[in-house]
């Protein structure tokens, strides 16, 4: 079973949330959609709905995050949902007891959905393969593999000021090799029909079969941009240049570091996203992020309506079929 | 003052929950029936009932335990409790101030319930002592003394599954000296009325004078568990071995580890307890633990309805004569 | 732009509440006022009104506090928002990222209220200063400088017991040259009229330029609080003596320890105050803190009320100017 297949219930409604890759044209648009409907409950003065009351929603953090933790406690709330945060490394499991007998505990006790954010690729889809029928799995991030919610937020901020995905130029930068995002953005990006997709970072930090996905890899950031309507900066985590995978951070600034005159080789209307949290000098400078192009904050506000709509579409299959 | 005696209010209903010692088998029964009438909350699609509305439990952990507080953060939740976790080995305790200071601060703030994990034996009563009079305590497990909400979703369990416990024969196997939860088992299951009761473990783990308790002891496990109806297995400690009591696990398991053959040992319909979290292959095998005589995923399931139970008993009795 | 004017919108209503000094005698008594009419919410069967339904109220502890994080999350709740606490010193600041891009964050996320503790003084008016026109800031201790809504529960405890602040004397003991609860009770008690304001303590522990706020030193604790209608001791940090300050524990109780007999030298119907925790035997005696005059588990509960009041007021006035 592919994590596709694992991710749909017989109808083809989701189930679990695990990647971006494989679904369908139609059903990103549905998540889309659903989102923009619920954009506007964060602008209300009671920023509730009752859609998810009485359910239960774990965060189950095998690696911290407080930004998106913080994001699926807030999206949870505001649905009405009981949250738990369970900061599993510093749990049970440090008295022994396995995974899959943590995950049959949480099970029994009626939980009726897990975030589960954990550093090796294939965990959210392992874990949603073990879990009760009646329990869905949403990947908050596992290792390289993917953060389809993030890669979902940043399809609605680009449908917000783009309207439509197939001519559109999109170039994602910087690492690619160790980032969940790029892959998830790639896979979603292909499907909603952007066919000028871009690659661009140090030879370092591209995957060599990364074209097999249908995107083009520029090595120089200027050409890879050149024109673009959507740039999106990938966060540079300062381990790879611990590892001698670059040599140093202003070096890495001088060649990939998006400035406001490298800026100026990408449309005039472009937008230039980054999932957070921003190393301002090392992949972006702080006159860009903070700019009139950046979209970064927007982004944030977005996810909130991504998770919920997510929650909401998920629980609300669930409660069809029970 | 007995810990009986302060557990009760003047009409003999449940003021604070400390230990099964000396609780009637009826008020017993009560729990369990009372429980009962939660057990179904945790299937419906709204797990959520307004009982503790608008009163405010206190999870005071002084001791890490992730499983307990969970449940009972889940049980408080469920009944529409405000609830705050407060884990007071990094607290104001670490500014000097007493344990005394603390509790009357909580209770300033008009807190109802406190939730008390200690390592100390007698912590929870000694805090039962305490408190002012609008307020009540559950012991969460305290040292080697007592795991009260423990025992009575064992006792729920076995109640679902064999009707009437006077003619039982249930055999409590390991670490007894150093188990809160074995204490917790055999006062709640001779005052339910098991006469056969079994205690089995190594010389070293039994304490001498376990027999006032009306208990018998076996060294052996295949005589200990023989025609039993009900076996729970308690949970080895890993610092046991370091403290020369035990061999080492390998030992352990050969000796004392509950296997699928000298599970024949015991009756066809035989039910395998544990309180969690399980060692797979110190204490039992993987085989027994997952196989069909194992209810320990439904011991979970009824700690929630327990701890609900006994929540919304002790808040019922408080505002009734508040 | 002073602190008093961010403090307040172009009404003259509360939008921030950062420190005491500067606001008008008719704002504290409106907050205390208010104040007045929660009290009775914390003795309620249902300790719970809808004011802040809908609202996400972030704790956003830059220093650990688990006395005031508890009552700002109690009063939170009690307001029925939703309540997030963010320990900023584990989170995402480690992995590099600015407090201002933290802050730009939490309020995408459509975040209405930050509670904000620092162990720099001037830290939460930055933060007010930086936030968006729709978020409001509440300090709940920043370094040496201010703790307003600990001083308002102060000014709420002494009008219960004494009525009106004109005619009192007040001694405010011990280390004030470190306290933020010094500084803001100062403020508060001279705008609200009292005249005779007297600062007790060692020379080493009270600043040179203090006389400036209208207050007269003493360095003898008898001559100090003689005839003193409120005493108010302040918590002693164990730090001041390593750094050489003060001599030892047992010399600084016994020149300004309150004692029994020392306390002879005040008004028959004089209270004592502590904003908590106290260290018995440092900087009062366990009789005086538990005695007829002590008042300090009352400041607690008014705690309670006095930021439910603080809350609601900014909540109130922020919902009309939307």
């Amino acid at each position: 079973m592919t994590e596709t297949d694992i991710q749909l219930d017989h109808k083809g409604r989701l189930k679990h949330f695990l990647t971006t890759e494989g679904l369908s044209r139609q059903l990103l648009t549905d998540i889309l959609d659903t989102a923009a409907s619920f954009a506007e409950v964060g602008g209300r003065a009671v920023k509730k709905v009752p859609l998810l009351r009485g359910k239960t929603v774990i965060n189950l953090f095998f690696e911290a995050s407080t930004r998106t933790r913080t994001t699926f406690e807030l999206a949870a709330k505001r649905l009405s949902a009981d949250v738990l945060n369970l900061n599993i490394s510093t749990s049970s499991t440090s008295k022994g007891e396995s995974l899959q007998d943590t995950l049959h505990t949480l099970e029994a006790m009626h939980c009726d959905m897990f975030i589960v954010r954990h550093a090796s690729s294939g965990a959210a889809h392992f874990i949603a393969g073990q879990v009760a029928p009646g329990i869905s799995v949403i990947n908050g991030g596992d290792g390289r593999n993917a953060h389809p919610t993030q890669a979902l937020l940043d399809m609605y901020t680009i449908r917000e000021h783009k309207r439509d995905f197939p001519g559109l130029r999109v170039a994602i930068v910087g690492d690619v090799a160790h980032s969940r995002v790029a892959r998830s953005q790639i896979h979603a990006l292909k499907t909603l029909g952007v066919e000028d997709l871009r690659i661009v970072g140090p030879k370092t930090l591209i995957p060599a079969d990364i074209t097999a996905l249908g995107v083009r890899v520029f090595y120089d950031l200027e050409a890879g941009i050149e024109n673009a309507d959507v740039i999106t900066m990938l966060r540079l985590q300062r381990e790879r240049m611990r590892s001698a995978l670059l040599p140093s951070e202003h070096e890495y600034f001088a060649c990939y570091g998006l400035t406001e005159k490298k800026l100026k080789s990408a449309r005039k209307d472009v937008i230039v996203m980054h999932p957070g949290p921003i190393n301002r000098g090392v992949e972006i400078d702080t006159h860009v992020a903070d700019g009139p192009h950046s979209v970064i904050l927007q982004q944030v506000t977005h996810g909130i309506a991504i998770r919920m709509a997510v929650m909401a579409m998920i629980m609300g299959a669930a409660t069809e079929s029970h």
